[in-house]
This record gives structure tokens, C-alpha cells and sequence, in this order.
């Protein structure tokens, strides 16, 4: 007859070895990385709001998310500068009508996702962030090759004084 | 000495009573219930989005998320009906423009939160949809009376087909 630890250690044996099945039954990304090498951030979709804006220079609705480490900043107003670890995720639509409520512009098509992940140590030349972005249904990578972050960083240099991010975090009760 | 088996149990015993210290620490609402008797849904502000609109009307940009119950509906594409215990929440926001993008609106003043709760046995006099509203940071219930949910159904009876849901929930590949 087994002993309690005995059978104590077969069940943490068993929940070591459920962890370990999952995590090799976790589907690898069929999204090619970024040219930089930057892959698809994991599970983004699932991550919480951080701000919304709507661009009438492009007619587009974004949505931008945080991942764990962002949305703690956040919520603790550390963000100029936002820390190491911190990703924000921006999730693009074109513009269109509400058919029941036609002043009311909601999300349509949709463009593009776009990633700035936060290591001062690694994205020395770009201010800190590393970017990235994959267009359409298909989230083919943006980029003819490593440099298309010159793009990104020339536009957010404006709000250098903001660590090079537009959004303001919403502030809830 | 201790048994390996006892030490375990022990440990046990630690955890379950720190379950139960964090749960009774977790501090009851400070907000009062709508006049219907509905209460803040807890944690919303963790939901994840389902979606995002701008009304020119009243100039309010809007995030709606969705409690676990609605997200799952909502990515299985089962809305119409959603399910019983689907909760969607809406947070709006008064249009500010960005001071570096000025052709971007962001979310200025915070309005209120409101929430839609399906129970399709508990709101038939509404659609299957119980309705609340908190206003502005200091979360003032809205509404005179219960009677205050007329005027939300009101609203929501042009998308009766959708199942009273103005939201489309954002696709995402």
C-alpha cells in the first residue's frame, strides 16, 4: 500500500508532467517575425486596455492594449519612462458606420497590429523600444527589412518627452 | 519530528487559510447599487476589450469590454443570443484631442461605466438584459428609480435583432 507522501509525490509527479504536455501541445506562431526578429507578442489578445483613439487624419479606430507588466505601470502612473518588460499592443480598424446609429463611428476592417516592447538595453537606438507591426487577417510582417523602425521612431520622436508614447493610459475610478 | 506527510499537511493548512485571510480582506464595494439593485460588476476594469466606438453625436469615445462569459461568446460568435451571465461593459469618455497629433481624439473626462447583465429569466421586461450606469469618478448610480431601465431599453430596442446589442465584437485573426 502506498504511503500518503508516496502518493503525495506521484500526484506532483503527474501535475509536472500535465504543465510539461500543455506546454508542448502550445501551438508555435505561424506569424513570421518582424525584420528585426521580433516575434508576435503571445496571447495579446487577451491582454487589458490601456487607451483608445480615433484618427480622423486616416479614418481608423485603435484600441491599445498593455501586457502585464504595462498595465502595472499604468495603474501606478510609472510610465515616463515606462519600465523594462512593458509591451503595448495597438490594434488598428478602418473606419466605419454604425447602421442602427449612423453618428457612431465603429471598428471595420481591420488594418494592422502594432507592438512597442520597452528594454533600454536592447533597443539603444530607437529610444528604448523595440517596434513591430503585422498587416491584416494574414499579419504579414511590415518591413522591407531591419530598418523600417526608423519609420516608427521618427514619428513617435515628437513625444520623446512621454518615453516616445502617444497614449495617455485611462484613468477609471 | 515532523512526518514528511504531517509538514505537507501543515502546508496545506497554511494555504487554505491564506485563501480565506485574502478573501475576507478583499474590500467590499464602496459603490453604491443602481436603483434596480444592481451592483458594480467586480474586477471589470480587468475585462478584456470586445470593442471600441466614437459618437459624433456626443462626443464620447467608448471601450466595451466583456466579463469571461462574453468574451467566449463572443469569439465562438454566439451573440445572438449571448448567454446567460454574459456581462458587457461600456466606459465612456469625453473627446479631448491629442496635444501632439491634433488630429487624433483620445479619451478626455471620464463619464461613466455601464453595464449590460443578460439573464434572459431574471430581465423579461427588458429584453433578457438587466441595465446600470455609474457616474463619473464618483461612481452615483443613475437613475431616480428602477424605473430608469425604460429608458435604457428604449435605446437598445432599435437592435432588438441583434439581441439588443449595438456592439459588433472586433474580429482579430
Amino acid at each position: 500500500m502506498l504511503q500518503r507522501a508516496q502518493i503525495i509525490s506521484v500526484l506532483a509527479g503527474f501535475s509536472a508532467l500535465s504543465v510539461a504536455i500543455a506546454s508542448s501541445l502550445a501551438a508555435p506562431s505561424k506569424v513570421a517575425p518582424a525584420p528585426n526578429g521580433i516575434t508576435l507578442p503571445q496571447n495579446y489578445k487577451d491582454w487589458r486596455v490601456i487607451g483608445v483613439s480615433h484618427r480622423k487624419d486616416n479614418n481608423t479606430l485603435r484600441i491599445i492594449l498593455g501586457n502585464d507588466a504595462a498595465i502595472k505601470a499604468a495603474r501606478a502612473g510609472k510610465t515616463n519612462p515606462w519600465p523594462n518588460g512593458a509591451i503595448l499592443g495597438k490594434l488598428v480598424f478602418k473606419d466605419t458606420s454604425h447602421k442602427a446609429w449612423e453618428d457612431a463611428t465603429i471598428p471595420g476592417k481591420f488594418v494592422h497590429a502594432e507592438f512597442m516592447i520597452k528594454d533600454s538595453q536592447k533597443f539603444t537606438k530607437t529610444g528604448g523600444w523595440g517596434y513591430a507591426r503585422w498587416l491584416g487577417k494574414e499579419q504579414k510582417p511590415y518591413g522591407d527589412d531591419a530598418d523600417f523602425v526608423e519609420e516608427c521612431h521618427g514619428c513617435h520622436t515628437p513625444v520623446k518627452d512621454n518615453d516616445y508614447v502617444f497614449t495617455h493610459p485611462i484613468i477609471l475610478p
